[in-house]
């Protein structure tokens, strides 16, 4: 019997219960959207840390430094946090150091994870998937906004927790409450997942500083069969394979 | 503009943030079910205290002992927190002392707030029409069970919040991300509550202990106008008005 456990805030992800389970990170607008896309383009990997300061430890000659605060780029960095911006860039064999305020806090958080898996709306079928496959019991953790939950992330934790169930059978998985309350609001409103989106907190913020395009993109379900998956310090490139075994 | 904020247990809700607002705390299964239909008997009101001790500091000659630990009625009380225990009681004119292990906590944090009402499944529609009287901004908690999340406490708040928007009129009000994902959720299950309540964790539980016909009592929506409101330290009756000013 797999157990799925969807958490709403990383603040409630206590790391000693990550331990032997596969992990999935989501911060649907931006950060998990963002490095799905970032390492559509080539890139060799991303490595996610939290503060500025990591950030300019880790980076050498050649690296790619991206990242937010307050929604907008960082001052000095090569890229902001908006997905689109990587739509057309050539990334091929750099290497991307990220930082943003909540989804690099949620993996940094996940570390104890024996997978460490970023999802969005973007990838949720091939995360569900891969984390499948792993055949552990998974954690789902909605990033939110500085300790407060946020919608389109329990969307997209339901969206995966709805495949999960489909694919290993109803009768072989439990899923937590808030789970369940999860999975129940995604497949309310998953004929609409773009108006849910401009309609939560963070939709209506970003829309309101400009990034209406962001959350366009952001809202489209199961457009990639790229998993970011932690490689020791790097996230780097999973695709699904052919014929998952689970 | 009359904002509602739904938060998803206990722990998270901060007496301080409940000033000056309508707080309205559900405990599906079972305190806010069982509270209802005691009130329902005739009592003069119920004292929700949170320890043995203070019950017990509290009880005066004629008044009746109810409420449970580990879901089971506690040694020398006169009820435990079975709603069914009390439908054919007399209760005319007693006062109750109740103390239960979520539900009653809830009511003591919620004591800053303008307002604090009891809601369930039960008297969910009457709990929004007194509320949304009132006029003020309205905080919804769920009890939850030791401070994680219960499915059914997360339902009876998304069914209180879409009988709010009904009533005041969706762009006359705001709902925070939670109350969203929790509204989405209950239109989502709503017509087949019982099933839901029957596996979510605390309905299994209680089921597994003989308590389902509580279960089947606490799953029906709207069948009451009763609702329960503290009045300095006992919650007391509340009867909707007939015609309810918001």
């Amino acid at each position: 019997m797999m157990h799925i456990e969807v958490i709403g805030t990383i603040g409630e992800a206590k790391a000693e219960d990550m331990k032997q389970k596969t992990v999935i990170v989501i911060d649907v607008l931006r950060a998990t959207s963002t490095m799905i896309t970032v390492l559509s383009r080539g890139c060799s990997g991303i490595i996610p840390v939290e503060t500025l300061q990591e950030a300019n430890e880790w980076h050498q000659d050649g690296d790619l430094l991206i990242g937010e605060r307050f929604c907008q780029k960082i001052p000095g960095f090569d890229y902001g946090n908006s997905p689109l911006e990587f739509l057309q860039a050539d990334l091929e064999g750099k290497r991307v150091i990220m930082t943003t305020t909540n989804g690099t806090r949620g993996i940094q958080k996940a570390s104890n994870g024996e997978h460490v898996l970023a999802g969005s709306l973007l990838n949720g079928k091939a995360c569900a998937h891969l984390a499948a496959g792993f055949g552990r019991d998974i954690v789902i953790i909605c990033s939110g906004t500085q300790d407060d939950f946020s919608l389109e992330d329990g969307l997209c934790a339901g969206q995966i927790a709805d495949e999960l169930m489909t694919l290993c059978g109803e009768t072989n998985v439990t899923l937590n409450d808030f789970g369940i309350a999860m999975r129940n609001s995604f497949l309310q409103v998953k004929d609409d997942i773009e108006h849910a989106l401009f309609h939560c907190w963070n939709g209506n913020r970003l829309n309101d500083l400009g990034f209406g395009p962001d959350i366009r993109y952001c809202a489209q379900m199961n457009i990639t069969e790229i998993v970011p998956i932690m490689d020791s310090t790097m996230m780097v490139i999973h695709r699904r394979q052919p014929n998952p075994t689970f």
